[in-house]
């Protein structure tokens, strides 16, 4: 999407180097970072300078290219690149993915090239097919005046290669001329709201609000939002998200004032093995500080102020589960289905179990 | 309640002065407050040295005593006082009880003394009695281990002379040996919760954890939640309430899971005139900068921080109304009650109308 009136991908090649934007100073500084080895790469996705399910799956793939130019060992750049954030699903399968392109290969450069923008470009391509499904859903929500929605965390295209999952539709939405005006969750702890979405919108010339986790519920008590679109890091066979921490309140708040809930997410993010979210998803638990510190400017420069007594203790859940009861319906690359079972499987038969 | 072993008032009378905590640099800094002058008194509410609905009438009552002592035009303090925060509804009752105990004094001086303590003395009673009816309650929660109480932005006794609303119950169960532990919503975008109930919970000595605002249905899912306890800044007839912005999130994740929710307050807060709480209640919205800012402590000094891209803008609603259907019940200084119109005027029969 746009960065002041530019269009930007959030990783690509440039002179037979990787470029990717550095995320860690939004929104207080645009860096582009160059990365020409696997280990920087590996520190750049362990150190998140970039984050974000697909963004992570394109930066490990673009990472492998760079140990072959090198002519490092390739199953040690894999192992690398693995290790850098273990958890994250799409760096081990696009990791997978390369190493199998090798098989056979000619050229092995060029080939893991020409994979590793196959992966990004798929990553982009499915986003976009999700904005288009979602900016249906977005029309038929528009009448008179402006269309609120609210989103909650970065699903936007800085945590993928463009367009993002829940911020899709946004832009389809906005550069299709429709009306619109998004209410931006800041997102404690991390404010992925405040610092990513906020900016990401901005850029692009999107309307849009920050408020604090705590509003989304009145909002929609007085009729101020119309919809709400997030992403989600894992998706249950069942419908259930796993999604940032606080994304299970507002569903709430939405099924309580009969607005309509969405989450988009590229198919990637099924785990076709559980049924039962709540039960079945482990749930991340990061460090205290992170509640107890935040990094803000202050005179132009970047600091971490103490928000609580140094003696008090915190705890950091990274994420919750949306039961699908509160889920509206899903919005994939494949089109919308309804958060059940049976609605997902219409859209994704080969996953049926028989 | 105790600080560094101590036991406090928020605000009490030394030596022909008033003493009072500035709240303003807590937790970082604890700092007693001489004020001498009804013009202080009306600087230190308008700047929020002191706040919290409680808090607020015993230092107009103080500061109506301070413009006596100095031989000041007691209407003109009076108008002073109630112009410091204009919508502070014990503001203006705490100055009309002084200006009706000066009817046929003798001794303007002392009697304006002696009612100004009382106004503090039944402030921090009316609390004490709230945690009596809510001591019962988080007894019969006690089982096996810790009962586990959750509870948003600061009702505690920093918001009253002593005690606190929701907090009191929770002074007298530990005071009482009870094991509990607090998980304290930070309360963005002011930070009451992580910056004053945390302090005081630990200098109180009740074990305590700070959490985002986002965590509560995650915690209230999984069975780590045993009741919630919060205040309120205004009570309908029918037993909606408005609290801190926020708090209708937490009463919905604490209905979908069961947990009980209770709200504690002081009678002097019901509104009597009003039924319907999301249609009656105005919400007051405060400016942009207190959610793009915060302040904390960096390197002993304590700086404001930017958290958004400078040309976002924010919205700051400063509360949100429960519906009394999500309220287990009311915990007031006569005892507890079902949150619905029958409900209340059983304890509060003198409000019935016929």
């Amino acid at each position: 999407m746009n960065v002041d009136g530019k269009h930007y991908r959030t990783i690509w090649v440039e002179d037979d180097k990787v470029m990717l934007i550095d995320q860690r100073d939004l929104p207080h500084r645009f860096v582009i970072e160059e990365v020409s080895s696997v280990k920087d790469m590996a520190i750049a996705i362990r150190d998140m300078h970039v984050r974000g399910a697909g963004l992570i799956g394109a930066a490990a793939g673009y990472g492998m290219y760079l140990a072959a130019r090198r002519g490092e060992n390739l199953e040690d750049a894999a192992a690398l690149l693995k290790m850098a954030r273990p958890t994250a699903v799409n760096l081990e399968w696009a990791v997978g993915r390369q190493l199998k392109a090798l098989e056979g290969a000619q050229d092995p450069i060029a080939r893991l090239l020409e994979e590793a923008e196959a992966i990004a470009d798929e990553d982009a391509e499915f986003c976009r097919r999700i904005g288009e499904h979602g900016l249906k859903i977005i029309k038929n929500a528009s009448g008179e005046g402006t269309v609120n929605i609210l989103t909650h965390c970065n699903a936007g295209w800085l945590a993928f290669v463009d367009h993002g999952s829940a911020t899709s539709p946004i832009y389809a939405a906005h550069d299709a001329g429709i009306d619109i005006h998004v209410w931006v969750d800041e997102t404690r702890p991390r404010n992925q709201g405040a610092r990513l979405t906020a900016w990401e919108l901005g850029q692009h010339g999107v309307p849009h609000t920050v408020i604090a986790d705590n509003v989304g519920g009145h909002l929609m008590q007085h009729g101020m939002v119309d919809l709400c679109i997030v992403g989600t890091d894992r998706t249950t066979r069942s419908g259930d998200v796993a999604n940032k921490i606080g994304t299970y309140l507002k569903a709430l708040a939405a099924k309580d004032n009969n607005v309509p809930f969405y989450v988009a997410l590229p198919s990637s993010t099924f785990d076709w093995g559980i049924q039962d979210g709540v039960a079945g998803i482990p749930i991340e638990k990061r460090g205290a500080d992170e509640v107890k510190y935040i990094q803000g400017l202050h005179e132009g420069e970047i600091k971490r102020v103490l928000l609580t007594p140094s003696s008090s203790d915190a705890a950091n859940f990274a994420f919750d589960v949306t039961p699908a009861r509160l889920v509206t319906a899903l919005i994939t690359e494949r089109g919308v289905c309804e958060a059940t079972e049976s609605g997902i499987l219409e859209l994704f038969p080969e996953k049926k179990e028989d």
